[in-house]
């Protein structure tokens, strides 16, 4: 995977301060220490699998002995009933960690799930699927990853690595024009610059001023299309606000190059998958 | 709010090193660091709102002098197009700290207004909706308060504070007397005992060996009646597994007296609320 | 051990960093970095051990090769003399984990045996003893720990685990009865109920309101006797307040059910272990 | 006060993080988010106050608008009954707080005045009380700072700050002579050494070697008696091990420079405070 | 300043842990509780100043009742004598802050002096300069600061926001084209791609490739200008490796866009300035 | 190595952070997940090796199969050219490493070389070179453990663990005089105390206060030479303030015992050093 090692200890240790706190009670009094089992993590739904890596790690930062064999890896479509992987080892640690494995691994693999399926939608087009900022504090790495493991690309990570000129900004430098040249001259050479445009003047000014990226923020297909024509390629489009599953292709089929939909990771449904242990 | 101050101001600022990490490059290099601005939150869909202190808290944590009027409070239900709360302070700060604010105000408020329905749907029965340990790494407490203020009530909050003997306990115990027998001589006098049961058999042996809360998992409404006749209020009924908004207020009507809902905390969508700045 | 590793292992991570900061001046400058030596704990005094797996970690955070042979396990009684563990490894790493390991081994040994004391003086008596909320800042769950070692049961872990009104809270409601009834309309369903209570008017009022249990506070054997007869099994009854080793098993003969004992984990005895270097 | 305020304000988030959790469900619950109250602080018993800021400091890290008048200082001397400081604000901050505030105070207070008793007992000799390493996990700050409160001075704070040849350092390095000679060559010029001495003979060759402090490892008062002749001023001499108050004037009198006490911070006996809150 | 509050605040208190650690026993024991004084800060040498809201922060993080008056911001030219700010407050806490306070803003200023001396250099030419990912672990964020405060520029800030190939990367991928077009599916569409080049061929096949920006890497004067034409602006050019102050401008007025220097952060000479209490 | 592991992991753990973020976009969408390299650490320059150990553990933290074979250690003088280690393990690791290891390796080679420097030029003489408290946030272990690695010795390393008397101390005491007597008795009796002087009488009444040690502050070579004849070895001498190379072997063959270097860890000049992946 490619997210650091330490931050996924460190999601995960959080996570389980907070489910453990001093001591697993039920378990701790019923179980013996040395008992051993097996646990399978078994798809209850179609969808991409995220997290398995994740998921897997709780049981080691657990107890460190765990044995695991995997079947299905991150990006790999499940069907309902498909073993996604089996694990073997202390008991007390397999009942310890299975609401930590499953929460992580049920949220991840619903974000790639959503995803995949906007991604399918578009297929085709020349338009990318990306997520945006509006992410849960903490997890922002983890649903981004699992943005790409759907087939997604990412937006800017963050106020640092990518600019953005909204109204604010715009007014505050009295238009599109002034407000690119005055952060041209002081932005970093490696951060690109993106302009929100709310109608074909915008548009037609960011294009001029030499912007990046173009924000076309919640426009008509009719605009859009019109968007795409003026720009010919000198900058690239990204479609964003209020586009849904029904409008999707359509949007795409326009020629934009980015579609943006917040909803990927503020709007999560887990995709459900179930950990039987024996 | 009833959540300790400095768990809410790790959580802002473990969001703001997400979103800003190094500087805000455009707001920065364009806004000047005097500006002065205001801003509201607005209701862009019906709801419950939650989070309004949290959401406030964001700038503050930027810049001390910000200053805010709040008409609407933690609880009190949202029509769209409602005024939320006003704010006044640096045009940095209010740019910088929209998206963190947003974030956890739309998923708290998202959480509120899932568990409001629910509560509405079964309103005048003697049922309870509560929460579950699905929740995300890091926010478990932000979601449990967002339960509560949907109507809610909390479920346990972690494996310490309470016992649920589940069928892998039961089965190492040697059923379910066995079980609650040996639990108890070393469980905590504070903590209540659930039991997971299956089938009548199971309640009926759970009744008898003291259990103070059953959970009856995923079991039809006919089987649920049964329990709640068989039980006569010498435990807790908790129904739990694959309840919907369809068949919630027919599963409350047995006269069970918990329904617990993964999906309010691990498959939570926002709540639409926008930040105009001026 | 049933507490989690990493809570164990960044509670030795501080004492290291307080106790050798920089670098282990005598030890870095005098023992070759390849000197290799064993070591052995050792029991100075009688008692009841507690933390002997701690200890052993210390080494190994500080260089995971060392080797240890165990011969006393948690909750086992000592006598002088006797030889709880050996273990080999670097000769630096056993000099500057040797304070770290013994102030956590003796604190918790002391916990352990201050508790299997009162333990033993109230054999055969349906008591139970248990600790309180007076622990010290960081080392609760170890504290806690260590009372269940020595036989001891725990009271609520936290202010969120367990409800206890005290005469604030019953004031503030207008009375016993009062603030019960406020309370479990909101309380979640897995959360008892603890009343204080300071004469036999409140204990009935108690009973009558429904507590799960009720503490009696600094009660004298009359009247706790008294308590016990009204009760007649419909709430468990705590003694709590000013119980000494002289009057402990008196008060267990009354027949309350849990007997709570700050000193148990406020002032904490240490007991004399000793580590031998060779 | 002497310790840095984010090292005090640290301590109480742990301990407020491990005694509140997620919410203090009686008083939120049962107290108005408004109520306003007072509250006193009472000595139970006499003894030496100490953490009275610390105690204070609580409150205002769960409110920032609390009101406290204090009576008494850290160092002051207590009888029971006496008011130590009176504060007013929020209800539910009181009540929150409470527990975390005594547990600080009453620890602190306690090594106050255990130390205060040893300094009064050796009145009028040339010794000093010091403490140990023999703290507990993450205290050690404030427990050292208690020493002086109470009247004691500090031994080395770390391993980096002080050397201390023992017998395997002296052993590795084959004898006291060479020991001191290796470690001079290097030790910083700040740093003073004391050597570990179990005889006369070592005391020689301790105070030829040039150690700066001799350290008289569980010598009778004959043996130290003949060391403090010995040495004559050449170098501080320490008295440790099974000092008790029996017998400490007795080994002060002979003429040492400091006497150590482990069990100043290991073995703390809580100072009995109240609070009570109207 | 630019930079997120909690983030100085945090870099402070490490520094503050380090250096006084558990008190400034000197200054504590010697020093009133209520002594108050003065402080200059005062150039001892010319250059640039950054740092000055950090340092006085250092203050203010001790004792929050400080008064200031700053006559000179970041970004100002110092002359050797000229005061940069004034405090007030409790003697104490001018004594424990002012190594922490010097240390921050010398290493700060010096970055932006260094900074300065080389935008001066290629003033009127139309590359710019900036540092590099070769900066002190913690530090970075205050040391990019500097940089721009020295009116240079910033490279990426870290891995995931700005796409480098370099020669393994390249050879990985089977060529320049390939790995361009490889990593062009995939990447963020907010990222920018540079391409590392070691000679003319290279940096004609990253611009048919299509780089964003094109690293001249080690390349002698002559090669440099060929680039320069070569590209005829499809791409910026970063010289970059073995450029002195006295080749600086020489190849500043090559054309090129960027000239990276990691000496400005992995090399750093702090500027003099000195802190006066009275 | 003599630091404490953990504080090594933490210091890496903050600088891939600062590096990597979220993900090496490069890295992992061109270099294959199983791909296997190899690397070498080579000399660039001639110098002091300070830090090998830290900078191979970088690549362990990333990925734990890392195999390493070293050629240098820490205090080994290197040849421009000489390879100083090789290491072979996963190819993304080496690159994503491959930075946060240069930067830590070449800061801390760079202060061992430049410490190196130092010491060679008074050989012979009894003075020994020591840093300052002027070291970076963070760092100050590191920094001062490659002091000791290029033969110099630590200062006091915080304001707990030495005590020096400054102008602002001596004046507010009344006296150098008054001060060391006040002082003398509350101190810790393993701390040395230094008073800073700046002419002969200030030395003169150092001496007979009883100072360990006295700090000649910017004092010509005459008056240095004046201190040490009148000292007579009662007090050790540090020479402190405006040293350089020119002067350093002449101000050391005065006689003084210590000479302290405040750039030694302030303005550090990397040493160059490589990272050749294959």
């Amino acid at each position: 995977m490619i997210l650091p090692g330490f931050y996924i200890d460190d999601i995960i240790k959080t996570a389980i301060r907070e489910d453990i706190n001093y001591t697993d009670t039920t378990t701790d009094l019923i179980i013996s220490e040395n008992a051993h089992g097996t646990a399978r993590f078994v798809a209850k739904a179609d969808g991409v699998l995220c997290g398995i890596e994740v998921a897997l790690r709780v049981f080691n930062l657990l107890d460190d002995s765990f044995k695991s064999t995997v079947y299905k890896h991150d990006g790999d479509r499940l069907k309902k009933g498909d073993i996604i992987a089996e694990l073997e080892g202390s008991t007390r640690a397999l009942l310890k960690g299975e609401r930590t494995a499953l929460n992580l691994l049920q949220h991840m693999s619903g974000i790639a799930t959503a995803t995949d399926l906007c991604v399918q939608l578009i297929k085709g087009t020349k338009a990318s699927v990306t997520d945006t900022r509006k992410t849960l504090p903490g997890l922002r790495p983890l649903q981004k990853y699992a943005v790409t493991v759907g087939g997604g690309r990412n937006h800017r990570f963050n106020l640092s690595d990518g600019a953005m000129l909204k109204d604010n900004h715009i007014d505050a430098a009295g238009g599109i024009t002034n407000a690119v040249s005055a952060i041209r001259k002081q932005l970093g050479h490696m951060v690109k610059l993106e302009v929100e445009t709310r109608n074909l003047d915008e548009v037609r000014e960011a294009i001029h001023a030499g912007a990046d990226v173009i924000m076309l923020d919640n426009m008509d297909c009719q605009t859009m299309r019109e968007a795409v024509r003026l720009t010919d390629g000198r900058a690239l489009l990204e479609a964003s606000g209020g586009i849904t599953h029904d409008t999707l292709r359509k949007v795409a089929e326009i020629g934009v190059d980015i579609i943006s939909i917040g909803a990927l990771t503020h709007s999560v449904k887990a995709l459900d998958i179930s950990m039987k242990i024996k």
